[in-house]
């Protein structure tokens, strides 16, 4: 019996993470958080049994106690905040999921590292904008980092039983977002309910705005370098509309190994709870006769600028990618606040990125300082 | 510097292994062969200077004496005939590439597993007639067997660093070869040269008529049963008109791991020999953006019945797949030789299998006899 903890349990990953859960006999949940989807929490708690869980702030903790008591639920410690992030990343499971979104993942994400656990890494902002101190923690504390993103499990199955000196490039694929095709000037007034609208996958509103800006797959690049160790420019995105192919890995002899299958989230996770196993599961096969075709594309870098801004905040490297990322972080949600238009999430990355002294070889603190610094930057450029 | 030997120098395979050691300077070519093709296996042993050689008959072998004679170049053993395949199959050589068409390959092959050799098969029919006593000898005799088909390759690469145990089918691509798409009555007064022009792979005129008629699909699924140690049930054939994607296997998650890169064998005879390490060559890389579309279709049983037959001999078992190859050699010839119609190629087969009282549990001398009965029996059926 595995014992594992789910940080941000009420999202996408983190629902499609306890049904693996529910099909799995041989785990069981450990700790829960949500930030403030208390009904769905309380739903959880009451299916899973966690010892433990945390809820965003004091007046939700005391919102979820009292449902608790009303529920007749005890034995269930309730934490709050980002302190209590941090207490379920540091209990006694052995694999943590870090499906919450954002910069917020990054200090539960090391906590955990600390105590040698083996992270379910669904929070792609931790390594985009700490990648460095990250893999370098997981290192010196053995512990094993298994990604959940398609993209980057597939990348992982590929390079099973090979030597990464062998490897020439990664092929990350790109569906492509609900805007493939589009240009410039047919994006401008482009609404939250278009953008949010993904052809293939079902997601939590951030990423899916991520999608449809491309940033998604700029921020995985960053994620596959530092999971991977390869330079930026060895990670080649190409749009593949169908996602049925998750991503490659070309070899220096001309073989390319690719991962496929029904776009599913519950594989990846599955796979990366399981890990170095597999599990037989319920997830619907993939069907090739069922498949029209499998095309490929070079991403429009133009119209998606947010590509060319990731791969460029890789390069100056230090604090850049934690501006990209806050910047980032910060536009997506004035946009799905309609404070902002769909192009000025682009535009207010650039902006950060431009007006930013990139320190380099950062230090913990210097990261936390610059996404502060950024996400100031990006409101007060709004007022 | 690793010492190869290569049965069957000349054709295709055996050519193309020639320009990967040509290019991989840790080989050293100790033995060569040919059944007839005297002024290229003397180029080669110009080039590569190998210490022996065989050639088909002693007629040839004379011929090819004089010609080195003239030439001015000693100290190579030149044998001939099946003492001779024998002979370099026994040699010096770490690894053996078993490139000759056919059942002749069988004796050489185990004689070379009782070497303990490393074996680069690209010998099909050897696994489809004594697949058993092959895979029980490697496995005695610590004799590695690497494929070399395109398609045996690619399943190998994808179960690398995966457990056997964890496979729920095996994907078989085939093109679907020159015919896919026709009908019955379209295929009767099929022409050799329409025959033999495969739409994706250059290769020898045996393996492009089995291309056209399927039969080779059916060959590599017994092929694959053996060298994959799985029941033929899972073993699933699909067409793939592009040959890119080179086969694939499906995991118990739902994750199917596959095989892609140009059509170049190339690279699967560089992997065979070079295993498990890969090295850079100077094959043409895929590129993604030029390929129009990668396409699914179910293959045509009807029409091409020669996958059906070959299920049939391997779930009948005993001498059956023996008589489904040898009867398939000899109607290929025949029909090279324009005495029979595409379409009696697998009349041929299936009219042997009817006709034949199957032993189960096989000795070799009980598989060599089918294969004699076989040949026979398809010829007299002409006479």
């Amino acid at each position: 019996m595995k014992k594992i903890s789910i940080l941000g349990s009420t999202g996408s990953i983190g629902t499609q993470s306890l049904d693996v859960v529910r099909n799995n006999p041989g785990f069981k949940v450990e700790g829960l958080s949500t930030n403030s989807s208390i009904d769905k929490l309380y739903e959880q708690i009451e299916e899973f049994g966690p010892r433990h869980v945390s809820v965003g702030t004091e007046e939700a903790k005391y919102e979820l106690l009292r449902k608790l008591k009303d529920g007749g639920i005890k034995d269930v410690e309730v934490y709050s905040g980002e302190s209590g992030l941090l207490e379920i990343a540091r209990d006694e499971s052995e694999i943590l999921i870090t499906s919450v979104v954002g910069m917020v993942g990054l200090l539960p994400t090391l906590a955990a590292i600390e105590k040698g656990k083996k992270i379910a890494l669904a929070n792609k902002e931790t390594l985009v904008t700490a990648g460095e101190i990250v893999m370098k923690a997981a290192e010196e504390k053995g512990s094993e980092i298994i990604p959940v993103d398609s993209e980057h499990s597939a990348i992982f199955q590929c390079l099973n039983g090979e030597r990464r000196s062998e490897v020439e490039r990664i092929i990350l694929t790109a569906s492509g977002g609900p805007f493939r095709g589009r240009k410039l000037d047919e994006l401008k007034n482009i609404s939250v309910r278009e953008a949010l609208n993904h052809p293939n996958w079902s997601m939590g509103s951030k990423i899916s705005i991520d999608s449809a800006t491309l940033m998604n797959k700029g921020l995985e690049m960053i994620e596959a370098k530092w999971l991977f160790d390869i330079d930026m420019e060895y990670v080649c995105p190409i749009v593949h509309p169908q996602s049925i192919i998750h991503s490659m890995v070309e070899f220096v002899d001309g073989s390319i190994m690719a991962h496929m299958g029904t776009p599913d989230m519950r594989i990846p996770i599955q796979y990366a709870l399981t890990y170095p196993y597999r599990a037989r599961n319920n997830v619907e096969k993939l069907d090739f006769l069922k498949l029209k075709s499998l095309t490929f594309e070079e991403p429009d870098r133009d119209t998606f600028k947010a590509i060319r801004l990731a791969v460029d905040s890789a390069n100056v490297g230090g604090t850049m990618p934690s501006v990209l990322n806050a910047a980032n972080e910060v536009a997506v949600e004035l946009f799905l606040k309609e404070k902002i238009g769909f192009l000025d999430i682009a535009d207010s990355v650039e902006a950060a990125m431009e007006a930013h002294t990139v320190k380099s070889k950062p230090s913990l603190e210097d990261i936390l300082e610059a996404d502060r610094w950024t996400r100031e930057f990006v409101v007060s450029r709004r007022i």
